[in-house]
This record gives C-alpha cells, structure tokens and sequence, in this order.
C-alpha cells in the first residue's frame, strides 16, 4: 500500500453496525486491555501500537496487533471498523491527521481522560461529525500491556460524550461498545465532564502527590510508619509522571478550578484547627460525601428510561437523566426497542 | 470485691514476665484484634469493654471478656499481667485513673495514635515509670468488634516509644508483645512520633476529606463517575467522624505543621499550573516518595542490630538506628540475647 493513497474509496456506508470490527489505537493499559475485551465478547478487533515490542507481546499473546498506522487505518476503512483513539492526549493530533487521511468515514471515539481538548482536534482535523467521545472510568497505577486486564471496565462508569449535535448512529455504536465489555453508560457534555472529572480524578492525583511529598519529608523513618492512610492516599502518586503530566495538563481550566476549591477548604481547616482545635467541618464534610459515594456504588444504578436515541432531543434528556445519577445500559437500550420497533 | 480497696498488696514483681497474661481495655478494632492475636499466640488474654454489647460478642466468639474495669483490673494486679491501653485517646484518663487505683504495678502500654498527649497523662496519673507507649501502624476504616482481625498486625510497623529514661524490662515486654503478633518494632521518641504520625497518617485524613468534598459538590453525576483515584484517595475519609476527630485532635500542633505545608506545595502547585500549565513539581515531588516507599515495603527492613536494651544509651541507639530505616525484629532480640547470655 502507498502511504499517498487515500482511502475514501473504500469507506463503508453510514451507519457503522454496532456489530461490526473494532479498532483500537494505542495498546496501553487502556487500549490493551479492551482490545483482550472486544476480541473476548467475539467480535473482530484490531489494533495499532506505536512500540513493536508491544505489537510483539499483543501477537503473542493471540492478539490481531500492527505497527503500521497506515495498515491498520487502511483496514479499519475497508471492514468499516469502529475507531478507538488509545493514543494519550499528547500524541493525539498526528494520530488523527492519519485518521483523516486513510479512515476518514469510519465512526471514531476515544478513551482519552478530557473531552474538551480532544473535541477541538477532532474539530481542527474535520473529524467532528464522525466522533463520539468517550471515556471509560477505569484504570490503575500500572501501564503498558503486562497490566491490561480484559475485565478492566466490568460495572465501570464508561462516559459516552452526549453534546447537542452528536450523530445518534455513532452514539449508539459507542454506547454499545462499552457495554459489550460490561460498563454502564454515563452520557454527559464534553465541558461538564471536564469539570467533574478534574474534581473525582484529576484533583486526587495533585492531592494524592501533596500528601506523598510531606510525608517524604521526614525520611526513611517517616515512610517506615506509612501504613494503610499513606498507602491508599497517595496510590495514584505512583502513576508514571509523563501520564499523569498529559492527563492533568489537558485539562487546566478545570483542574484550577477544582485545585481552588481544595486551597479554601484547606485553608478553612487549618485555620479551624488553630483557631478553635477542632477538625469537625473538614472530617464532617468529607465523611459526608463518602458515605453517599459508597452507598451509590453499593446498589445498582437506576437507568435511563424512555429515551429513543435520535429523537427529538434525545441528548439532552440522557444528560438531563444522568445528573440525576442515572446510567445507560442494555435494559435502556432493549426498552426503547421493544417500545418503537424498527 | 469493694471498689475501695487498692489492689497494690497483690502486685507482681518486676520485671513483668513477657510470656505472661495480657489484659487489654478497650476491644474496638485494635483492641479487639490485639486480644485475639495475643490469644492466638497461647498466652492468656483476657480484656475489657465499657459496652456490653461488645463483651457479648467477644465472649461469644471464645475470649474472656468483661464489660467491669474494678474487677478487670484487679485481675490484672493478681496475675502480673501487662496492660494494654486500646480506649479512644477521648476516653483515656479514667481509664488512667482507674489503672492508678486497683493496678498501678502493671506494666502500661498504649495502642493509642498519638504519645505526648499520652505521656501526659500518664504523668498526671502516676503511672510514667511503669508505662512504654505503644503505637501498632495498621488498622482500617472499619471499626467494632465484628470488624477485627487477629492478622491485623502481621507485618505492620509498631512503635515502641524509646525516650530517654524509659524502662528497659518494660520496654522489652511491650516490643515483644508486637513481636509476637507478627509486626516489627520501630523506636521512637514521643515528640518525633507525633511529627511523624502527623505527616504520613494524620494529614491523609485531612487531604483525603477535602478530596471527597471537593467532589461532592457535582453531585450525583460526579460519584457516579468516581473510580479508583477517588476510591482510594477519600477511603480513610469514610472512617467514623468521633474517631477521625479523637485522633487529629489530640495532635493538634504537629497536625498543624503538616497542614501548613501541604497549604504550601498546593499554592505553590496551583500557581505553576495557572503561571506554566505545568504540574511537573508536584507530580514528580509524589511520585519520588510514593516509589521510593514502594521499595522500601517491597523488601524486608534491615534489623536493628548490636543494640542490648538497658545497657547506656540504649534508647538514642536504637533511635540512630530507626533513622535509617531499621526495624527491631526477632532477630535484633535474639542477637544480643546469644552475644550476652545473662
């Protein structure tokens, strides 16, 4: 194949079936782990890794792996793949100026831990009207693909991005998606989902680093006594400094904001401390919202009804039904069916 | 047997026997565990509760339970046996007193989180000379009986405090106690183990907290959304308010210090992300301790060695030696026992 010849020609015809192959770009701990999960639910799925001694340990591990970005986009274009952005954010744009040029009908989505910086280069590379974004809720300190894990997204909160305008076809394609690998579904706004994720996963990874660096303060003898409150706290400190500088970086507005917020509220406690001895408010509030959190996650979540995807105002109401806590799953999905047969 | 009568006429001589009984007041999760363990291990055990309840279910479950203090400790007079403080730091001068009264011979230690506060106490009551703070580094976020583990401490880091002047018989007893539930001993003078514990156990409930508000003010969407960062970072935020509240409390000063600190490379953080988009500093300021404690945990701590308690400058040895990371184990024990037979 000539790396000159693009692949128009060869695109399949809207809308992608959400049985189709799926293509994964980047074989991370994310990408890794749901190509082993996709291959596993039996469907055909791909990927591209930029490293071949991770195409080599994919291939030999039984997985359908490339090092060739062009091959793989070439075939995602001619099987009508669904196309999974893996890459981390930093290495995004070259990854979708090649998407534009060898798959550029495919149906894209991304796992990519920001929406709104990864909206604008989809924007830039004339990809929008093709992308959903996405962003599945799991992970763990470890990377590469000794840690992937086909079961990495099992009951995990998968965000499906639901901005007014997204095509209903490529939503539920990627809706679908998460939950063949056994996630729920959260549809939200590409600005809210940065807002909230820079509050429940980027903040505790600066508060997570605050808490290791006071600690490591005091020596060796300090980090002899650091048992379960360390070792919990500051787990995700662990995580390799270039991807955690990648996601946090992204999103900047947001993490400000949240950084903030976690600034006054320690100030607020210090000073309460000194001031009147007591650690009441801080300990109250944050056992306040913990307690709801392991309530939430104990019981399983309602979900969405009585939305059509493509119907008047469709994204709305799924958004408008999440912030009430509710998620997307096969019983949303099998009601609309069954109610308006197509 | 009268609430009048002291129990000093039927103390035993020093120094107490480490092979004999252990009485241990308070059976929450620490106290409840070490009772167990201290079983397990074949020596007698027996404990006491203010709640009935609790003495139920440990009696239920095969220990020798009693929810009366008097005749608790009388028994503990009669036998010699060593005692063990496990009451939340709140409740902790009656419980004093009472030991003052009917067995104020006993060898005294504490599983209490914090040792200034105790040593005074244990000052105001009499009881200084007979008494070697204790502090085992392990617990969870549970608490009560149902929730105790007789492995708890298998592994765990204990403190033994070492100041200047403490009772060499004593001391040995204490360290041989968490010896024989598995932990290891670290030597440590008061002031520095409330600075230390302050840094890595006392702040991660602090930071831990405002992570967990900080994200509940998104709402249900936003702990829907929440995962492992959010898991992890916030748990020990879940642990009951009056015990988070008892234990920060009563470590004000140093609490304090650390707080200052953290307020401090979380400025510094959120002005180096608002001035360079970058969180370099922080993120690789947490991950050098996180890695470096993750190898110090990952390979055994080098023993404490050459040290024969009660000899001069026994106590400022071992400290030196916990400095650099050393452990007092069986094996420091054993040492010193075959290069000086006595």
């Amino acid at each position: 194949m000539s790396a000159d010849t693009p692949a128009h020609d060869t695109s399949p015809a809207d809308p992608p079936a959400t049985t189709g192959p799926v293509c994964v770009l980047g074989l991370g701990l994310i990408g890794g782990s749901l190509l082993r999960a996709v291959a596993d639910s039996g469907r055909v799925a791909f990927g591209y890794n930029r490293s071949a001694a991770t195409v080599s340990e994919a291939t030999a591990a039984g997985h359908d792996a490339d090092d060739d970005l062009e091959r793989t986009l070439r075939r995602a274009a001619e099987t009508g793949a669904l196309i999974v952005v893996a890459v981390p954010v930093t290495a995004l744009d070259p990854v979708l100026d090649a998407i534009a040029r060898w798959a550029p009908n495919c149906a894209v989505t991304d796992v990519i831990s920001v929406k709104q910086a990864v909206a604008q280069s989809m924007s830039r590379t004339g990809l929008s009207t093709r992308w959903v974004g996405g962003h599945p809720m799991a992970g763990t300190s470890q990377s590469g693909w000794a840690a992937t894990d086909p079961t990495l997204f099992a009951g995990a909160s998968w965000v499906v991005g639901a901005d007014d305008g997204v095509d209903p076809d490529i939503w539920s394609a990627v809706a679908d998606l998460a939950l063949s690998v056994g996630a729920v579904v959260v549809p939200v706004a590409s600005d809210e989902h940065d807002r909230v994720v820079a509050a429940i996963s980027h903040l505790p990874h600066v508060t997570a680093a605050i808490t290791a660096a006071v600690a490591g303060g005091d020596g060796r003898l300090a980090l002899r006594l650091a048992a379960g409150s360390f070792r919990d706290g500051t787990r995700v400190a662990g995580t390799a400094v270039p991807l955690q500088r990648a996601m946090l970086e992204a999103n900047t507005t947001a993490l400000l904001g949240a950084m903030d917020e976690a600034l006054d509220r320690l100030t607020r406690a210090r000073d309460d401390l000194r001031d009147n001895g007591s650690v009441e408010v801080v300990v109250d509030d944050g056992h306040r919202v913990r307690t709801r959190w392991e309530a939430m996650t104990s019981t399983t979540a309602p979900p969405i009804t009585g939305v059509s995807i493509g119907a008047t105002g469709w994204a709305a109401e799924l958004r408008r039904q999440a912030h009430l806590g509710r998620v997307w799953t096969n019983e949303s999905r099998t009601q609309i069916r069954s109610a308006s047969p197509s």
